[in-house]
């Protein structure tokens, strides 16, 4: 028996000040059994060696650009050259730099929304489907426990036909034009040229979508929508608002802000059954209410110590006893987990793993539920179908 | 100095077995000053009396029908005939009952939803106009204490222009088709004939339309509506969602469910404005959560001992200090009070009070509200104008 | 079948400016059947004549003492007398009051603490053993459906048997010395001559030891305490610690404080069997926590629509369907009402109430716990047993 | 500038199925520039050298010892010998493999309780002292931001003088005897040759009482204390009450359990001070309640982007902006960067660190506190000073 292989990580974007890249970096450490190994972190190549320096990572794998690293990188010997690569820059990069990675050969896992139009996730997704490489796409609230728990509630019949799903998204940090002061999160966010033409309905609107997807275990077939700019001058939309129907009969509604004053991270979904009803808030993540028509609402934690309450996917993607709270870079940890032992399934090491993660077909359908809704919110339409 | 005069109510419907009748018998026991002297119970002249012998009624003012009620009273002396006519019938009486109430000169304290359609609506609008005669309906949520806060800090401007508002309203007891085993809130709830066209609609979102715009200090100047009826059979709607546009250019989204399964009573809003938000939860109805951008969350609090945090009609609407709970009935009774003491006003024996209660106008609002949600919910139509 | 007699209640203490004299009148309002038909409100007569004009009590049954009130009232035909005695005085008069209405043959409700010393109990109960009067006490607390339905769950057996008791009662109102500045509620309850050698103990720790027994359904056989006076100046304790020991083998902690700030009226109760555990929260009072070993936490609500998994006793205490809120004066009111009932009862007019009330026996066995921890917290003293 | 020098450690214990080991393990991970580099993790070196492979190091720094591991380490050249010592076995190996380790001249951090006596505590320090070597002790609940900023708050003199604190720790996992069927985590919490003669006060009360001395920001000064084992036939106490009396005048309760069947990891503290009061709880760790007499109480909340409301250390704790949890394992992690910077500060690579860690001075302390605790348990004790 010899020592688990790492698997080798390869990060695009994500240099100093940098939000989501960090958070990458973090989840993959928690995650044990990847190795940041290279980095093309910025375009400007002091910055980018300077964040290698930081981060440990030797200097002459600290590339200029992401395909100086990718050509590098691909002539490497087997046991040094990175497995898949990190796409972490802003959205209108995912697309040129994910296609020209899986070309080379590599795996990769995509921040989201996949790209800034369904044309290029389309085009992205037969790229993957061609080249056979793994494609993980960070939508991340998936990888909480009780999300998984909530998942299985609804697959297993146990909440009977689902009716109605609630699902909202509300954070309140661009109430203010934060971007004329140069925020730099704020400016790329507010920028269509860098973001792609949704705004708040792309940064956080496809995740509601994303969950609301992988909770109800049915996709959204239709939306009617209301978008929104509430701060003068913006040229994207910081609120939106949706009608939904879905392909197996239930309704709903998904709505996102990021004007709603001292809001931090509200992501939460609501799904009500034949049966049973589940309640489920990002900003809780441990615990999950459900509810029946004839007994008391139960209050179902996280914690492997409670593996007999839970599904399994939801107790492996526990690391500790109940009451010991896992928050967001566990949950970023486990769509890493997942991934890296897919690519360690696909090397032969171990087998399947119990732990899933998004993939391109998420990716893909994120970017149908946005361009259904940029579609609907316009005069005249009302009810406007998600290409499927 | 003598003691002050009670105000004499009568009551239409509230017979045995009904809800909403002990309700308001409670509250207006709990808000002083109101006594309750005669009724016509039910249309069942035995139980009408029945009724009223268990109230501690005599026996000759138990009347077998409204009519008669509004004919005998009226022919008594001044200090001993009925003030105001409770009416709280189910829905397609209430037109006639409180039209005929006010005919005869009689004060008005009715139940919602005002009427079955908007034209009786705004019929008996001219009614109330033409006689000068007091009236009440029981948007009963807007007679909590930290309601009346919450609109006080929207009308002050604390939390500057209204960006959003989310108001539901979800309740599970009807996700089951109870109708059909005969429970008797269900049946009249659930026939069009006895309920109006609108079901879900018009029993429980009327009352969130009410309350985000009691608290938003905006009438809902536009509808974009679904419809869903999702226990089969069921010939009203009994979930209904609604994107909103505000008359100052606030937008919203309102959602009300009766299918929601083990959902209780769950009336919540929360309203973001340019300067801060607020959260209030019927459920919790003592606490008031206000968000603002540059300090921590505040929990305010209702009770009489914290006055000097509260605004004047919210220290109004309490009786006890901080961490007594008052609740529903304290919060219905508050309207009595307020109603009682705007006829003590009209009689002259007190000054304004710092209490309001919802009238004919805001009656004539919901019934506007329903009004075009039906007509925005049919094929075709999006955005429809409410009525103003 | 004729009307049900009122049961008339006499009120000595309560006038103008006093807190709890107010809620018994609110609570005796709501409970139904109850009518206040006269008074000695106050030892200033004109002061009592204005509370009973404000109150709409006729003139002439405005006492000037108490002893006149008993004097007359116990004159007066069946039809007209009160039936019984509500004392809402401060602490010190509590004796004397109650004893002389025994003696005139009144029933009593009575505040707590009973008395201000063991001694007096002890007596009072044997006045009422004598007379046969049926007697009241108002640890309130246990008039909520949901510790009904906790004491249930521990009498049934369904948490096994009680290991530890943890309950608590903190308020901040009395963080600063406000009777020097007059406050009158704070003035009598820090005077020793009125209020008795126990202030914070004897104001709320009563409240949580007769919550403790109530719900453990054991009583307290030994104390272990730390009594503490944190205003400097003020003659009685502010801040009380305690280990208990119960008769059934069961330890716990009891604590009260008047000087936490920002407290409101936090009385807390938890209670972990070798089966199962609870949780109740006073300001939260419509929800029970129940907790087991093997299955998610229980979220137990009160609500009339929720009887089939409520106690009989705790579904009589309830008004409403589950999520309309019933507070502190509803719980309140359901002492009176079983009161009330119990007086009927006593005539014939009704069988046996499924509500209970607090008897003189939980007012000896308060002032019993008092006088251990007095003890207790001496020099020298550590276990100390409370007289059974 | 060259890459930071990665700070190397080495472990104790902490082999397959060992709990704790592996959350050091994920903490250290998550802290960044630590690296773990070797280990004796099992007395089986079988099951030592399987445990190494697992985490991906070489066999040959797969001791079987702890004494071989520190003389082979010992004579390893500087750029690889480990720096530190993580100790992570079962609490009677302790002070042995510390002292040891400090002989030999590394870096210690060490599970808390630091030792099975006060003496042998007592010895630790002196070495600590005559070595010069940094020693942590993993009271990591020390490493929440809001702990951090609700020390400030006391030290700060926002809270004014401490009256009163109430500090718990609830588990409900040992409420059976699970150590008869060989549940590995409670056979030597359970065995006092192996984790010392205090159970559950050694094992969790300690934790209370460094967390109650960390926030309130003075030593435990005297207890009065009953212990309890409700678990028939377990040599070791699992249950714990303690009145406190605090070093400069607070007073307070202490209590933890390990039979409070449900309670997770209930360890929650409050704090009432003469201007203001604090409350907080570790499974909802990034929320403080502040308490004033004269506003609203405020909702403090963890996060980056919340730096102005929050004092410095307690967002050098935060690694993500508010709304995205962080739990248990990040706080850990805190304590291991902030042991790592001292490391690297004591080689003269960075100033000072903003995070502190608690020392041997802090796992001195609470061995003092169980000493104390133990003897006033004892029949005839009361209040027994904790040795300063």
């Amino acid at each position: 028996m010899s020592a688990p292989l790492k698997v080798r990580m390869g990060m695009v974007g994500g240099g100093e000040g940098a939000f989501i890249g960090a958070v990458h970096r973090m989840a993959a450490a928690l995650a044990g059994h990847i190795e940041l190994v290279c980095g093309a972190f910025s375009r400007d190549p002091e910055r980018s060696l300077r964040s290698a320096r930081t981060l440990g990572i030797s200097p002459q794998r600290a590339y200029a650009t992401f395909r100086q690293m990718l050509e590098v990188e691909a002539m490497l010997p087997d046991d040094q050259r990175m497995d898949f690569v990190a796409v972490v820059t802003p959205n209108h990069l995912h697309y040129e730099i994910a296609r020209a990675a899986l070309e080379c050969n590599f795996h990769v896992f995509c921040e989201k929304p996949l790209t800034t139009t369904l044309h290029d996730a389309l085009a992205l997704k037969n790229t993957v489907q061609r080249t056979g490489r793994l494609f993980g796409v960070a939508f991340n609230y998936t990888g909480y426990p009780l999300v998984k728990h909530a998942r299985h509630l609804v697959a297993s019949g146990a909440l009977g036909d689902v009716r109605k799903v609630v699902v909202e998204y509300v954070q309140g940090w661009l109430a203010f034009p934060i971007e004329k002061d140069g925020q730099k999160q704020a400016l790329w966010r507010t920028d269509p040229t860098l973001a792609g033409p949704a705004g708040c309905l792309g940064d956080i609107g496809t995740h509601a979508a994303n969950l609301a997807e992988y909770i109800a275990c049915q996709p959204i077939a239709e939306v009617c929508a209301d978008l929104s700019t509430f701060v003068p001058g913006r040229p994207v939309d910081d609120d939106v608002a949706v009608l939904l129907r879905f392909a197996h009969g239930a309704r709903g509604i998904l709505h996102a802000s990021q004007v709603a004053i001292d809001e931090e991270n509200g992501l939460t979904i609501r799904v009500y059954g034949t049966k049973g009803s589940l309640e489920w808030r990002q900003e809780d993540p441990n615990t999950l209410i459900v509810k029946w028509p004839d007994r008391p609402r139960e209050i179902v934690r996280a914690g492997t110590s409670y593996a007999s309450r839970l599904s399994p996917a939801a107790v492996a993607a526990c690391r500790l006893p109940a009451g010991h709270p896992e928050g967001f870079i566990e949950a970023f940890a486990n769509l890493y987990r997942a991934f890296a032992d897919d690519i360690r399934r696909s090397r032969g090491e171990i087998l399947e793993s119990v732990l899933d993660y998004p993939t391109v077909e998420e990716g893909v359908r994120a970017m149908a539920f946005v361009d259904a809704v940029l579609r609907s919110a316009t005069p005249g339409a009302k009810w406007v179908a998600v290409p499927q």
